[in-house]
């Protein structure tokens, strides 16, 4: 018997038997997604709490990949890898007004000198301060850092494992330039590298979409979505002419007024809603079968709104105040949503209805679909935002000072890897892409008590591990238990070695998620793999 | 031109002029190490608030390969990287009674539900919750685990730059056994792993000390110190015998005492103290020449001590009862050191003297030294106290439930950083060793404005790249400016390229450290590279 056989010796060997972890049949009670189902059961994650998980070795491995393959990404297009404190002093928020505006998912607490704190969900303020102190002259620009690091946003709806976390690993990057067209330059070289990297780590199927820029701040702003039924986010596509938008700022065409249909009822709806920690109501006038988009309406409002009630009603006149929370209140903001133009009329019509199904392309007047999508990266043309509010500026080639123009760019890593077994499964578990597999070799010697396919299945192992990443069963289970555990561990490639075929001068090799294996001469497997994964 | 001159298209080219950070000649007005001299003078780190920096490209270089050179190690001895989180729930750290037992510097809060939460110092908390979910029977056992993370210490005295941060990365390693003999045996191999370690990042003056566990517990707990005059840390060695041990753990060879030195005073020294945050009050007896270690002290009692008075009698009736703060107290504790043994009666000593460069070694007799040092790292046999604690059992061959026995391995990697610097440096900045430098070349063109320089500096450049990491001075600078940063940056191979030499079929080379430079044909530099870096 040899070294290979004893746990904590063994060097280069990584054995089922004694990876750490378990893999599991059961699907576990709390989990309806199936990346968290496939990430419980396969041994990747532990919730330690609402949003917390500890990373097991399979997981730790995969993301490592993800990770390097953005890492090279960045530097192509001159990134510079920084790394940014986790905990961050209130006054550096104080100074951009971040610090108060943002809501409770910015988890403030004091230090033991009773310091104002906080965990960074965002870096603007952290980098901003390095311009500051090194950035001082045009010369210096444009620059661009990048960094891979632990982020915390106290989310109320954690939730799906890793899709939805309170702390998660994230690859943020801040562009500083000297003029809004290299700005706008660089955001279109790096909406190619987003793509690039999703390509590489086995998500071609992102798509690019226009988006809000929330608290973020700036005119401009993208986000990469995963279509997917299980994604929390609403993306408004046109097959034909490719329009796609965020639910939350999509336009279409909507289609004329069927008075007919909703004759009973009457034709405008008003929709009440407070703003929250305020005394002030918000009136929507909108067409009685359109909705109003509480993001969009936020937007306008700029504060976060909370809905009260509605009513509806055949024209403005017939409102009657007791329809307000306080009827004398002065303190009222009304919008005309623009699907009452012809309708009713108005000075000014505000954009804040939803985006449906049974609406119509602007572009191309093709019906719309909505589908559901998983936001896996966004990119903000930030502007002078933050160096503005934190009062840095450079000095200019003719002497002014003047304010840096920022670019930022996120991608939840974390995230990534829940998205990639959504996107990559089948109903035994994840499919990994090649680039990010957790190993890339499993072999499943069935028998590991018999001599022969011992012998057999460690010389492979052995062979094999000089180029590739290898995990070898060496348990002494039954069939189906391990075929279920290798489909668990979704590695691409996988060998059995049993004692029917052990001696034989093939290999038995199965691609995962196809459902027949075939044959590679063992003096040819080396060149099958580099293939493969060359 | 070529585009490598245009800042963020260059793709593969490091230049200087592009890298960001300053490189300054200053000595900056709070720093008084020289490793948190250099890295500020040097463009390494930049400072947040207290115990918080943000690290810039070089630094992170130096950083991340450190972290491969552990994970090497760690994976070789049968470590699983896993990643635990920075975030941890309060009731994760109540299960081991850590919660409220810690200082003030574990940072506790509220998250949004009010819940408590902290940011994890340590993780055997975590990593013992693993162990209960995924390591239920001994054939589970043994097994390793590892990270390399973020934490947070709310250090009432951050200083020095990296050396004592509140926010800094560690590499933290658990194991778990079945026996106390197998964590002895594995705790011996880490042992080796951790002087491997320090020779592969080029610290291999490290010793390995006896210490003390402090809030970890256990009973066998080892340090790893670099000698060094900055070091906040005092260490007792016999250069004969080969003993050393931290001082808050040493023992010694006491002279006899001297009564005609001490006639004037008494012989009897009374040290008061007080238990933190309890009334009771402790009074130590020590011979009148000698000091009492607080942290010997500490571990007697259990208790954090604050030092109150003291009084110098001549026998034990004398002290009056008015010298205790409160003397009706029954509240007391009294301690009489070994020391007296021989001078007062009693029927039990304890060791809470302090060794000094009077004492004598133990085992051979010979003079003792006191000398300061820097922590890199420490190696604790915790035993059962976490799985105890927190009631986490396996189950046994024979059916029993039974306690992991654990062990756990810590290295700060932030720190090694500035204990780098501490250790291998010059008047002009640090001398990174190869293995961890965050270039392998410096190319320094003087007179970058010149063709032939230009194009021989960057054709140099790009043919190094192919096989090293090549930083290159492109800066149209005064030669004591480029050669400063070039000191500053530590690289050990400097590559000048002037007017003069730009078309010899020789390159002036000269070592980081070393005065004077040297030819090497053009023809044999990568060679001469090669050599130096495998």
């Amino acid at each position: 018997m040899r070294s290979i056989l004893v746990g904590l010796e063994s060097v280069f060997c990584m054995l089922l038997s004694k990876l750490f972890g378990k893999r599991t049949k059961e699907v576990p009670a709390d989990a309806s997604l199936m990346s968290h189902i496939f990430l419980l059961r396969g041994g990747y994650i532990k919730s330690l709490g609402s949003g917390i998980y500890s990373l097991l070795t399979p997981a730790v491995r995969v993301k490592r990949k993800i990770e390097n393959i953005i890492r090279e990404e960045m530097d192509a297009i001159g990134g510079q890898e920084v790394s940014l404190p986790v905990v961050l002093p209130g006054t550096l928020w104080e100074r951009s007004g971040r610090l108060f505006s943002v809501g409770s998912e910015l988890l403030r607490f004091r230090d033991r000198t009773s310091r104002c704190m906080l965990l960074a969900m965002t870096h603007e303020e952290a980098v901003v301060d390095l311009a500051e102190s090194f950035a001082q002259t045009y010369s210096d620009y444009p620059f661009m850092l990048y960094q891979i690091q632990t982020k915390f946003r106290d989310e109320p709806r954690a939730r799906g494992g890793l899709i939805r976390l309170r702390e998660f690993t994230m690859k943020d990057a801040y562009s500083f330039h000297l003029s809004k067209e290299d700005l706008k330059r660089y955001y279109e070289k790096m909406l190619k590298v987003y793509h690039n990297i999703y390509k590489k780590i086995g998500l071609p199927e992102v798509v690019c979409i226009q988006s809000d820029s929330g608290i973020m701040g700036g005119d401009v702003a993208h986000e990469f979505m995963l279509f997917c039924d299980s994604g929390e986010d609403s993306i408004v596509v046109c097959d034909n002419c490719g329009y796609k938008a965020n639910l939350e700022v999509a336009e279409s065409l909507i289609p004329s007024f069927d008075s007919k249909k909703f004759l009973d009822s009457g034709k405008i709806k008003v929709c009440l809603y407070k703003i929250k920690g305020q005394e002030a109501e918000v009136a929507v006038f909108i067409r009685v079968d359109l909705s109003v988009n509480e993001s969009k309406l936020q937007k306008l409002v700029g504060e976060q709104v909370s809905y009260v009630n509605n009513v509806v009603i055949d024209n403005l006149g017939e409102l009657s105040a007791s329809f307000f929370v306080d009827p004398d209140s002065n303190n009222r903001i009304i919008f005309i949503d623009i699907s009452l133009k012809g309708i009713c009329e108005s000075n000014d019509y505000f954009d804040v209805y939803e985006v449906n199904e049974k609406h119509f392309c602007r572009c191309c007047k093709s019906a719309l679909k909505v589908r559901r999508g998983i936001e896996v990266g966004n990119i903000f043309q930030l502007g002078v935002k933050y160096t503005k509010r934190m009062k840095v500026t450079y000095q200019a080639k003719d002497n002014h000072r003047d304010f840096a123009i920022m670019g930022c760019y996120g991608i939840g890593v974390t995230r990534l890897i829940a998205s990639l077994v959504e996107a990559k499964h089948d109903k035994f578990g994840p499919i990994w892409p090649k680039s990010v597999c957790p190993w890339q070799v499993h072999i499943c010697a069935l028998s590991f008590d018999d001599t022969v396919v011992r012998e057999n299945a460690i010389k492979l192992h052995d062979y094999l591990s000089k180029k590739f990443e290898v995990i070898l069963d060496d348990r002494d289970l039954h069939i189906g238990s391990q075929f279920a555990d290798a489909d668990l561990l979704g590695i691409p490639i996988r060998i059995t070695i049993s004692k029917n075929n052990a001696e034989k001068d093939f290999l038995e090799v199965k691609f995962r998620g196809e459902h027949s294996s075939f044959k590679v001469k063992k003096s040819e497997i080396l060149k099958f793999l580099d293939d493969f994964y060359n």
